[in-house]
């Protein structure tokens, strides 16, 4: 049974900016406690977000479905798992709370709801990185929401918390997310100039997977 | 089938009294560790709480619904999910526990069983730091309870390690807490002054989190 | 469907070996590569003993029941979930066990295959810790056995990742995983002649743990 | 219902390539991010492969089986869980993909391709620790593979970021990952002339794990 848009919208702004809000306000927490050990902050952020993953998408799963990303809603509406007229709804919904979320971290830790990041990140490798770590995230999803949909919550946590090392780009992976976090000037943030390449990479990345299991499951229908 | 509120009663104050045994006792021995190295002293400390948290609901969750704090308590009862008979009882024993379990983890580590905190934890960023905390914390609760009953020991787990770094008060969210982690001049103390700000702004949270979620899932009843 | 005796010993064997294996084995590591920081060197024996846990748990629980540990053994045997009748045999298999973990992690990092270990861990707090540790250990698994069995596994590895670190013993919880680590002069290691404390210590705490149970639970017979 | 080979077989080389992307390119950022701290880097190291695992195995597992790993292939096949007639596609498609992800790590990370490896890993010891971590590794798979299916990618994954601790060559245990190893010239490389020895203590490790699980479970038919 579905809930009303409206009600599912709301879910996926909420789920979104907790989502920034753990990733942008660990971060913080991170960089300021752990001060001259990039590392240990790194480390501190990646199981932040692993874990507030797992437990956001267990909270508002049954509400929204908890795609918190524009190209997971994109991936499913071509798969005809979601409805084409809801996916404006969601997009508008996921990158308003996006923004949302990064204000409210940065009210937690006393800074000024938005700054524009001075945090450079380009180049091909750069790129490169955020196609492999989306392309990943939606294989991930996809494999699993279908045969194990009680297991994506685990899967997209421990997914995210290892994307975080092994890729270049330490995986944003999602357009709202990258949008949010150019308006961060602190330990996540990347600069506004360099977020199209980020999020033309994530794309292709999604498509990518989205078309790879066309092939490997076919047309069939899906039960959920 | 439910227990007799007495054997749940003591389960809530034996969950409550180890919650804060663990949350304590991590943190004087991530001090004594980690001495100069906050980061790591609290990342130790965030997957303990964590970890002991999952440990503890799946251990009491089908004696007393693992509860541990006032809060879920009240929005359970708000939500007609839990007779207000039980409230009392159930409160009186998160507290009870919740100072015992300050008391066991000093004697744990040679420490007189009481000692005022010095921490200080005041201003408005703390107090809207655990207005989100709060919020969180039940929002996952609500959300994960009805639709997904045996993954709420992973949920909260998963959270509460998110909330320690994402939040810029380590997120307390919880009052029981709060009132015994001010008996603790140690790594998670709080000073006694500044309980009351932070136990009306959790109490703000969790109503929130009850109503917004009076809204998503209406007035239907209850199926365990 | 119950396996043979043999089997199942052995398996008790052979879990209790690799438990071994782990804590000592990751100990080494541990203090080799962090030297000088031991909040680190205790972060990564306390995650690789969890993690430990859970996958020998998840992988011999079919087999033996996957106890590795004598009073968990007793516990049930004192709740008529096991045979007395196996009890020794469970009981020798874990004692062997843990001794050839002891010499299979000293071999792994060339050192002698046994030696008396020099790590005093004496007095009163020390013994108070091991109670509630035990206590604790055997709580959770009583709580979680009955009425979510498939949970167990992840309970007690994360139990034991928080109890490594919210009690000044960090939780050995467990008589032939004391004896084995007293003769293992490494990071892990106990005094031989603070083993017998420790143990008289855990002997309470299970058995606490156990009464406990057998009021809350009252005398139903289990169906496993 | 099984897909056709050629479906699974690019979907074990593209796991396995994912395996090693977050193998090599987690330990490539942590030996970056924590220079002079080989514990820091371990531990991220650790805890990004078993994350990886988790993630890779629930999203792939209902395509390929998720085995990533020419011995868990081998291993099946000789339980019959397999037909033989597959192992060879899975082989190839295993090294394959294996050597596809080195790349794909160094290429995110603005590297060559492929460069040797000059990490010397060789001795008794070193092969003592193949032996029991593929012996491990196995052992947790085939006993969770059958009666709890669904553990099985928490299982591997918690078991993985044990092993890289409580081993001294920090489980490779895969003769796949062993040699694409080979081929990076970084952190968790292996020196070309050191792979034959590792590949051999794991292959006799595994075999000892397929051979005491036969006697554990005889020769029951399996169900899936």
């Amino acid at each position: 049974m579905l809930l009303s848009l409206a009600r599912r919208s709301s879910a996926e702004a909420l789920g979104t900016a907790f989502l920034l809000a753990v990733v942008v306000g660990s971060g913080i927490m991170a960089e300021r406690l752990a001060a001259g050990q990039p590392a240990l902050a790194l480390l501190a952020n990646a199981l932040a977000t692993g874990a507030g993953l797992i437990a956001l998408i267990l909270g508002l799963g049954s509400i929204s479905g908890a795609h918190f990303n524009p190209l997971v809603t994109l991936s499913l509406a071509l798969r005809k798992e979601m409805s084409w007229r809801d996916v404006p709804a969601y997009w508008v919904a996921q990158i308003f709370g996006a923004f949302a979320g990064v204000a409210a971290a940065h009210a937690m830790f006393g800074l000024a709801l938005f700054s524009a990041s001075q945090h450079s990140r380009s180049g091909m490798a750069q790129g490169f990185s955020e196609f492999i770590a989306t392309f990943g995230l939606l294989m991930v999803i996809l494999g699993c929401a279908r045969a194990r949909p009680k297991a994506v919550a685990f899967a997209v946590g421990a997914y995210i918390t290892a994307a975080y090392w092994f890729t270049a780009s330490t995986a944003f992976a999602n357009p709202a997310v990258t949008l949010a976090r150019a308006a961060s000037d602190t330990f996540t943030g990347i600069r506004p100039a360099d977020a199209p390449g980020f999020i033309a990479a994530q794309l292709l990345g999604a498509l990518a997977a989205t078309y790879l299991f066309k092939w490997w499951q076919g047309a069939r229908t899906v039960q959920s």
